[in-house]
């Protein structure tokens, strides 16, 4: 009965395969927290959930693409939409909620290991775009969207570029490490992002 | 006449230990440039510059610290100082420099190669920012502080703040590929530092 004429084990092997996935990808959130992404090894997370390296290499080519699907629920669930009624307190408050889920957090460890990485891995890079930065940035792009709608900003304002300076000048800190990301560095990105959109800079010329 | 008490060939060590320091430079550059950091060793810059892995070892511990060497004097060259009279030109002017030195060329494979190793390497991290950060960020805010004498933006705007926005974006693309760093984002991101900046919006409250 199976549609792809592969028949190797099938019928028991979807819900067996679901078990097995959620051990390889709780494994390998356990060691993304204890020892970092470039520690990891693909070894080390099959003897943790008791299968072999081919169990994990079949769905997960590299130990980057691992470590993304290991990450991305904790992630998201921790960027909820926010909604203050004004743009800069919104800008605000979602710099804020991503402030606490990865600064000196076991989540941010691992963004800034995933980050790291996918200079390193192609398909890891693309993961990261897909399955990352499009859900987020998507999420986060209602924000400027009712502040379109509210007419605060103008209609034809650069989303992405609005985005880019509120969450870049953040990542900027996070991964150069050169100054802090305070609250008063997090209210005067805000300010400085909100300003500019109302002044109609974000307007492309 | 050590001055150090160490006597060990000591009187022909300064001219020899430099011409062996720009061999070592000089094949961690190539390289860096051929594979890049990730893919570089120790090993290989040894053999191409015709000395011994521990005349490399004794003076950078790490391959990072060794390829941040070789990769800081071709960017710094890169990134001079700009001045058009007025800040959002400068910023653009700036910006423009700086794409044009790191998108899609050797030098900027290096800075990715080395801002990804930094968050594996302690000692790299501290490198990067006191060899690369603080100098860079020091030419680049004579261009704010211009525009504070010039009275174009108030003087108590956070010149920290006003950097993080201008690079922060152009890297956030760099690093994590998502959307190209085309001329067109550089104007509206040096438009909206330039514009927030005016409107007072970088002055902390």
């Amino acid at each position: 009965m199976s549609t792809d004429g592969v028949s190797s084990g099938a019928t028991r092997g979807r819900p067996r395969s679901d078990q097995v996935d959620q051990a390889i990808l709780h494994a390998a959130s356990a060691l993304l927290v204890e020892r970092g992404l470039d520690a990891m090894t693909i070894e080390e997370v099959a003897a943790r959930a008791g299968v072999g390296k081919s169990s994990i290499y079949r769905r997960w080519p590299t130990k980057g693409t691992l470590a993304l699907d290991a990450f991305l629920d904790s992630f998201l669930a921790q960027q909820p939409r926010v909604d203050t009624g004004a743009l800069e307190d919104d800008l605000a408050e979602a710099l804020t909620l991503w402030s606490a889920a990865v600064v000196g957090t076991p989540t941010g460890r691992a963004l800034v290991g995933l980050i790291a990485e996918s200079q390193l891995d192609e398909e890891l890079a693309r993961g990261w775009i897909e399955r990352v930065m499009k859900p987020v940035r998507a999420q986060h792009r209602t924000m400027v969207e009712r502040a379109i709608e509210r007419g605060e900003i103008p209609v034809d304002s650069d989303v992405d570029v609005i985005m880019d300076l509120l969450y870049g000048a953040a990542y900027h800190r996070l991964l150069q490490g050169h100054l802090a990301i305070t609250p008063a560095f997090i209210e005067t990105v805000a300010r400085m992002v909100a300003q500019g959109a109302k002044s109609g800079a974000a307007v492309a010329r």
